[in-house]
C-alpha cells in the first residue's frame, strides 16, 4: 500500500528518537498501521545534525516552512518547541490541510483553543499524546478509555526532572539545589531548568489532561503554580515520619462551583503505589465515578519513550486521515460544542489538607494557643508531631497535619498563628492529598 | 443527533452496572459520543431482575436470539459468558451485522480466531476492553497506545481473586485453604472458585494480551496454566525474607524460536511497583522496546469498573460504525493478513529463574552437594538461605534462588538433587521473573 509522507520538523533528542524508532520497526509498525509511514522531509537549522541521524534518507531543509508546504506531505510533527515559530508552524501546516502530531505542551496548553477550532474548521487532526508524560499512553486513556465516566479528579507526577530531584533529596537527606546540580550534570535537568523546577512544565500537562478530562476549554493562565525550589529537606523527612511522601504533583479536580488546576509539592500517604514513583519516572492517577482509581506509569521523557508517543499518534492519523471526521475522536474529548466554559477556581478555594510546621517557644500553653485558633477556623487536625527541645534549646518544632478546610481559611489561621508571640518566623505549609 | 441502540444480553452484575452508569452519565457520554448511546432491548433469563434493573426502560426478553435478530439494534453487549450460547449469540450478531462488545476473556481466547474472522468477513467490529482487566484501559493501550514499539514482554497481575488470596496469606501468614474460605465469604471468590484458583481465568486474559501484543492468534491451548493452590505460606515468608513477593502472573514473552504463554504463582522482587500491587487490584506490565516499562493499574473486576470498559467500547464502536474498516484498529491490533503463526514454545523450553527450597539432613556436605549438581547443570545460584536447624532436629530448609535457565535443565538439576539421599521428599519450586 502507499506509504503516507511524514515531515519532521526538528531532529533534536526525541525527533531523532523517532526518527530511529520509525526505522527499526518499520515492518512491526506497518504490520498495525496496515501501511508503511516514512518521513520524508526534515527541518532542522541543525543541518550537519539532520544529515547525520537520517544517513541521507529524507530531503533535508533548514526552512521549516517548506515542509510544512510540501504538497506530499501528509503529516507534520513538530518537535521544535516553545510558543513562537512553533505556532506559525502549526497554524500554517493546518491552513495547508496537513494532519499535526506535536508533543509541545506549552503551545498547546497556551494556545491550544486556538488550534484546536482551526483544526476543527479546517477537518484535519492534531494528535498530542506525546505532549503529555512522554511514552505512557495517558492522552487516550483519558480521551477514548475512560470515556463512561465522569472524571473526578486526577494527579500525576508528570515531570521526571522534580520527581528526580525530590527523590535524591529524600533519599539522600540533601538540600534543593545540591541535588538540582546533580540532576543537571547526569541530564536529567537542563541547563536551565526554570520551568521544571518552578512548576511550569507539570502545569502545562495537567492544563492538556484538565481539559480532556472535563470537557473544558485549556486555561492555562488561571493555573495555581509553585515549583519545589523552597522545599526543605526536614520537611520531606518529618513528611517520612509521619507516613507521607512529597511529589510534586499536577492535580485538577471537578468542583460543584469550577475546577482546580494546581501544580505544587503535596504530601502523600505513602502506602499510595503513585507515592513509590521514583527518580524520573512518571505517573497518573485517574479517578473515574465508574471504573475508581486507575493509574498509568511509565517514562515521561527521552528520546524513545517520547517517540513512542509521537510515532502511536502517526499510526492513529495514518488509519483515520481520510475518514469522516465524525468518525474521529474529538480533540479535546468532548465534542466541539459540548465543551463548556468551567472557571478555574483561584488558588483560595481550592479545598485541601495541610502540612503545617512552626518554630516555636518551648514553653507551656503553646500548642494550646495554636490549636484554639485552628479549632476556632473550623479546622481539624488528623496528626501531631512535636519535636521534643535539644538540651539547651529554648525552641522547638511543632508539625501539623490537618483535615480538608478551604484555602482561604487555613491562610487566615496561619496568619493568627504566625501573630503569636511564642511562634518564630513564619508557618511551612504544604499541601496534602489522601488521593482516594 | 439519532441515538445509537444497543442490545443488552445478560443483565447481572456486569450488565446491571452498563445499564446503570449508561443511564447515570448519559450526557457526559453523549458529549464525548456526539450523540445519545441507549439500551433498547435487554434478554435474561430473570426477566423479574431484568425489570428491576431497567425500570422498564427497555424491552424485556428472556430469548437473545431475538435481540442478535432485532433490526431495531446496531450494536449487540454480550456478557452472558461461557464458550457455548456466548459463542452462537456472536456469531449470529455478527452473521446480522451486528457490532459486538463482549467481557468474555473465555469465549475469545478459546473461539477468538473464528470470531474475528468471522466479524472481518462480515465488516463489524466485536471490541473487547472489558475482558480483561475490567475497567483499566489495557487493550487500547496494547492495540493503539504502544503501536511504535516491538513488545518484548508483558506480565499482569490479571485476576483479582487469586491476589487478593495471595495477599491475605502474606499479610495474616494463613494457608491457601483457609484464605479461600474468607474471600468466598467476602465475594471476592465464587462459590466454584476453579477457573480462578488454577489460573485459567488469568491464561484466558494472557491468551488475548499475547496476541494483541505479538500480531499472532489466539492460542489458549498452547497456554502453560499453573494455579495457587499448592502454594505454601512458609514459601510467601522465605520470599519476603529474601524481598521477593509471591504473585499470580500471566507473562507472555516473545522469544526467537516462539513466543512464551504461562501463568504461574511467581516471586518478583518485592521493589518493583506491580508487587504491590495488593488485594483484588489488577495490573499489567509491558515492555515494549522503544518506551520501556509502562504500568496500568486499576479495578480488574466488579460491576461499574467493567461496565466502564463496556462503555468505553460501545463510544469507540458508536464513532466508527459507519465508517470504512480501514478506518479501524484491526481486532488483534495487526492488520488480519499480518497476523503470523508463530508456536507457543512448551513450557520445557521457557527460560526463567527459580526458588527452590527443599529439606535436607542437617550434616556436613549437603550444600556441597546440591551446589555440585547446579553447577555441573550450568546453573549459577543467586541467593541462599539456610535456616539453622531448631534444637533437637536433625533436618533443615535450604532455600535457593537461581539466575536464569531453561526449563528442561532445571527439571534435570532438581530430579538429581531429589535423588540425593540427603535430600527429604520433593523440591518445592517456584518461577521467579525479574520484570526488568
Amino acid at each position: 500500500m502507499k506509504p503516507i509522507n511524514v515531515g519532521l520538523l526538528g531532529i533534536g533528542t526525541v525527533g531523532g528518537g523517532t526518527f530511529t524508532v520509525l526505522k527499526r520497526n518499520a515492518e512491526e509498525i506497518s504490520r498495525r498501521a496496515g501501511r508503511p509511514i516514512r518521513i520524508t522531509a526534515v527541518a532542522d537549522k541543525n543541518l550537519e545534525l539532520a544529515r547525520k541521524v537520517t544517513g541521507g534518507e529524507a530531503r533535508l531543509t533548514d526552512d521549516a516552512f517548506e515542509v510544512v508546504g510540501d504538497p506530499e506531505v501528509d503529516i507534520v510533527i513538530e518537535l521544535i518547541g516553545g510558543y513562537g515559530v512553533a505556532r506559525e508552524l502549526v497554524l500554517k501546516a493546518i491552513e495547508n490541510g496537513k494532519h499535526v502530531v506535536t508533543a509541545n505542551k506549552a503551545l498547546l496548553a497556551v494556545h491550544g483553543n486556538e488550534i484546536f477550532a482551526a483544526a476543527q474548521a479546517r477537518g484535519v487532526m492534531v494528535a498530542f499524546e506525546a505532549a503529555v508524560a512522554g511514552g505512557i499512553p495517558i492522552i487516550k486513556a483519558l480521551r477514548e478509555g475512560l470515556t463512561a465516566n465522569r472524571i473526578e479528579w486526577l494527579a500525576g507526577i508528570i515531570n521526571g526532572t522534580t520527581n528526580f530531584i525530590l527523590s535524591e533529596m529524600r533519599d539522600k537527606g540533601l538540600p534543593f539545589a545540591e541535588v538540582l546540580k546533580e540532576a543537571q550534570a547526569l541530564g536529567y535537568a537542563e541547563a536551565d531548568p526554570t520551568f521544571d523546577i518552578e512548576g511550569v512544565d507539570a502545569a502545562h500537562k495537567a492544563t492538556i489532561m484538565s481539559a480532556i478530562a472535563f470537557g473544558i476549554p485549556m486555561q492555562f493562565d488561571k493555573a495555581y503554580v509553585e515549583g519545589i525550589t523552597k522545599l526543605d529537606p526536614v520537611d520531606i523527612a518529618y513528611a517520612e515520619q509521619l507516613g507521607y511522601r512529597i511529589k510534586l504533583l499536577g492535580i485538577a479536580r471537578r468542583r460543584e462551583q469550577g475546577v482546580e488546576l494546581r501544580v505544587h509539592p503535596t504530601l502523600i500517604p505513602a502506602k499510595r503505589l503513585i507515592a513509590n514513583v521514583e527518580g524520573a519516572m512518571n505517573a497518573v492517577l485517574v479517578q473515574g465515578d465508574a471504573v475508581g482509581a486507575t493509574l498509568y506509569y511509565g517514562k515521561g521523557a527521552g528520546a524513545e519513550p517520547t517517540a513512542s508517543a509521537v510515532i502511536a499518534d502517526l499510526v492513529d492519523v495514518t488509519r483515520l486521515h481520510t475518514s469522516d471526521p465524525e468518525h474521529r475522536v474529538p480533540h479535546l474529548a468532548f465534542q466541539p460544542d459540548q465543551v463548556r466554559d468551567v472557571p478555574v477556581l483561584p488558588i483560595e478555594d481550592v479545598v485541601t489538607s495541610y502540612y503545617l510546621r512552626m518554630r516555636v517557644d518551648d514553653k507551656p500553653g503553646v500548642l494550646a494557643d495554636i490549636t484554639r485558633i485552628l479549632a476556632d477556623s473550623g479546622i481539624s487536625i488528623e496528626a501531631l508531631l512535636q519535636r521534643e527541645a535539644a538540651e539547651g534549646e529554648s525552641q522547638t518544632d511543632i508539625i501539623m497535619l490537618t483535615h480538608r478546610t478551604v484555602e482561604r481559611n487555613a491562610n487566615a489561621a496561619i496568619g493568627r498563628i504566625e501573630a503569636l508571640p511564642v511562634v518564630r518566623g513564619q508557618v511551612t505549609r504544604l499541601r496534602m492529598e489522601a488521593l482516594q
